[in-house]
C-alpha cells in the first residue's frame, strides 16, 4: 500500500471507532438510566476492572496489555466525563456576585509603606490606602473576619517561585480568590551609606527577595538574614547605626522615600523579575472577565491518578496554567495539589467537571477566579 | 435491556474497539515503515490535525467535539507510545556502574556536625565522617570538581515541603542522584540558659526548621532569623551572651551536644516529621535496588502538554510519585519540571520513554534513580 492508502485505511478505521465509542455512550446512558430507576449505586468499582481484565485477556501480546488497558481506562473515563457533563449542564445558573473593587476602602496587604504588595494594591484599588499587617496570616484573618473586604498577598515569582505561606494559609482560611495581578519587581541593594559592597556586614530582606538575588549574594558573600518584608527590612537598616554596615534588598522607590544610598542596582538574578499578587476576599466574587479557575484537591492514592484527573480538564477544552504541591502535614508526603486552569465559572462543561471533582475527590476546593 | 445485557453489548463494542485499535497499529507501523524506505520525516504536524479535525466533523454532537477530539489525541498517543516502544524495546543492554558506598570515604554535607544532613549520611555511610560546607551550591560543586565522591542534601520535607535551593542546584550542576534516605526529624526549641519562652528576642535556624514550627511561632508571637543550617544556628545561640536571650530551633541531640537547655520540646507542627535526602554523584550510578527514577524537563506550550506527557509514564506502568515545578528564572512564568516515578532504567519500557521523551521535549534531563 502507498501513504495515501494507508491513511485512507487509518480513517476508516477512525470512523469506526467514533460510531462505536458513541454507541458505547449511549449504552452507558442506559446503564446509568437502569441503575437510578432500580435504586442501585452509580459507581460499582468492579466493574471497571471486569472490563479491563477482559481487554487485556483479550489483547494477545502480552507487550501490548499494559497499554491496551490504559487506553481503555481513558475511553471510560473521557465517556463518564462527557454523560456527566450531559447530565449536569445547564441544570442551574448560579448568579455570581460581582466584586466592588471601586467601592472598597477596607484593604489589607502584609509589610509596611513601600512593600511590592503597595503596588499591587494599587494596581486593582487605584490610590486607596491598604491597611498594613505584620505577618500574611493576619491579613487572612482579616479578611475572614470581616475587618477588611480584600486582602492582596504574592502567591508566584518569576525567580523565587511559589510563595509556601500564602498557599498553606489558602488551606488554613476559607476566603476566595477574586483577582490576580502582576507586578513587575526591582531589587535594589540600599545601605545607610555609601559602603563598599565587601564591607557590608549583613544583608536585611525578605527570604523571597534574598531567594531572587542568590546569585548575587554568593558572588559577593554577603551573609543574609530573613526578615519579615523588604520595606521593614530597609526601614530598620534606615535607623541602624552606619558603623554597622547593615545593607537591605529593597525596591528603588522605597529606598528613595527612606532616604538609603543605593549600593547596587537590579541585582535580581534575571534581568526581569516578576510577582504575581492574588486579591483573596470573605465570599466568592466573579469578575465578568475572570477566564481561569483555581481550586485545591487531594488525589487518591491509585494508579495513574493525576493522570486520570488531568483527563477531565483536557477532555472539557480547560488548560492547565499551574500546577502546585504543598505537603499535607500530617507526617505523611501526601500533598495538597493547587491547580489553575482556563475556563469561566458560568460554562456548564466547567460546572460539571467541579461537580464531579467536588463529588468524587477526597477533599476539594474551589478556590475562585482570576483573570489569566 | 436488562443489565447484564446492556453490559454485554458493551463488552461486544470494547472487543470491537481493540480489534480496531489493534489494526490501527499495524497500519502506522507500515506507515512509519514506509516513510522509513522513502526517506521522509517520521512525524508530520499537520496529519495529527487533520486527524482530529475528521473526527470533529464526524461526532454530529457539537457539544461531544472537544470530548472526541481528546479521545483520538489519546489514542494516536498511545499508539505511539507503544510503536516506539517495539522498535526501541530490547535495543541495547547498558551496564551501569554500581554505587560504592562501602568503600567511599569523601563525603559532604551541608552545615556543621550535628546537623541532620549527618544523620542522614551516616544511614547511607555508617561511621564515615562527612566534610562539611558552607552552603548546598558547595557541596554540589565539590561533587562536580571531584573534591568529593559523593555530597547528601535535603529535599523534601513532610511538613515545610521541597527544598527550593536544592532542585534549583540540579539544574544547575550536572550530577546524578544515586540513592535517597529518609530520616526523622524533631527539632526542639532551645538556649543558653532555662528562660521563659515570651522572653526570647529572636529564634535563629534554617528556614525550613523555622517553616516547620511556623505555627509554634506564631502562637507565641516569637521573632525569627534566618541561619544557613539548624547546627550553625545552635552553635552561634551557645557562643551567645545569655543576656541577649537568643534561640535556636535544631534537634534534641544538637542541643545536648552543645549543652544548650531545651525550653520547649517537639515544636514541629506535626507530630510526624520527616526529611528526605537525596546522595548526589559525579557520574550515573545505579544501585540494583533501584526501583524508581528523577528526571527533569519542559513541557511545550500546546494545550494539554502535561496531560500527555503523562500519558506516556501512564501507559508503561510508570506511577507518578512526585511532580514539583521551579520557574526557569528568565522573567517568564515557564516552569521547569522535577519528576519521580516508578520504574526501572534498566525495563526496555521505561529506557523506550526516556528516549522518547529525550528526543522529543525541548529540554529534558535524566537525573538518576532510587529505592523508593
Amino acid at each position: 500500500m502507498d501513504l495515501q492508502e494507508l491513511r485512507n485505511n487509518i480513517d476508516d478505521i477512525d470512523s469506526e471507532i467514533l460510531k462505536l465509542f458513541l454507541r458505547r455512550m449511549e449504552l452507558c446512558r442506559e446503564v446509568a438510566e437502569y441503575k437510578k430507576k432500580h435504586d442501585m449505586p452509580v459507581y460499582q468499582g468492579g466493574r471497571e476492572k471486569q472490563v479491563i481484565d477482559r481487554i487485556k485477556a483479550l489483547t494477545g501480546d502480552k507487550s501490548l496489555e499494559a497499554g491496551t488497558a490504559a487506553l481503555f481506562t481513558t475511553i471510560m473515563d473521557i465517556s463518564k466525563i462527557l454523560q456527566n457533563r450531559q447530565l449536569l449542564a445547564d441544570k442551574e445558573d448560579n448568579e455570581f456576585t460581582l466584586p466592588a473593587f471601586e467601592n472598597s476602602s477596607r484593604i489589607g496587604c502584609q509589610g509596611t509603606s513601600g512593600a511590592n504588595s503597595e503596588t499591587a494594591s494599587r494596581l486593582i484599588f487605584g490610590d486607596k490606602q491598604p491597611v498594613f499587617y505584620k505577618t500574611f496570616e493576619d491579613v487572612f484573618a482579616a479578611v475572614q473576619s470581616g475587618e477588611i473586604d480584600y486582602g492582596v498577598l504574592p502567591v508566584h515569582n518569576s525567580t523565587a517561585g511559589s510563595v509556601n505561606s500564602t498557599y498553606d494559609l489558602m488551606a488554613k482560611y476559607s476566603v476566595y480568590t477574586v483577582k490576580e495581578v502582576c507586578v513587575d519587581i526591582n531589587h535594589c541593594l540600599a545601605a545607610k551609606t555609601d559602603i563598599p559592597i565587601e564591607e557590608i556586614s549583613a544583608v536585611y530582606s525578605h527570604p523571597q527577595a534574598i531567594a531572587q538575588c542568590c546569585d548575587f549574594l554568593t558572588a559577593h558573600r554577603l551573609k543574609t538574614s530573613e526578615y519579615g518584608n523588604t520595606a521593614t527590612a530597609a526601614a530598620m537598616v534606615a535607623e541602624s547605626d552606619p558603623a554597622e554596615k547593615k545593607a537591605a534588598i529593597c525596591s528603588i522607590d522605597c529606598a528613595k522615600k527612606l532616604g538609603l544610598r543605593i549600593i547596587a542596582h537590579d541585582i535580581t538574578d534575571c534581568e526581569m523579575n516578576r510577582t504575581r499578587f492574588v486579591c483573596i476576599a470573605r465570599d466568592l466574587q466573579v469578575s465578568p472577565e475572570a477566564d481561569a479557575i483555581s481550586v485545591m484537591l487531594k488525589i487518591p492514592h491509585t494508579e495513574g491518578s493525576l493522570y486520570r484527573l488531568l483527563t477531565k480538564f483536557y477532555v472539557n477544552g480547560m488548560n492547565l496554567l499551574r500546577i502546585e504541591s504543598r505537603p499535607v502535614k500530617d507526617g505523611s508526603f501526601d500533598v495538597m495539589f493547587y491547580l489553575d486552569f482556563s475556563g469561566r465559572i458560568d460554562d456548564a462543561n466547567v460546572k460539571a467537571v467541579m461537580n464531579d471533582l467536588a463529588k468524587n475527590l477526597e477533599y476539594f476546593r474551589f478556590l475562585g477566579t482570576f483573570k489569566s
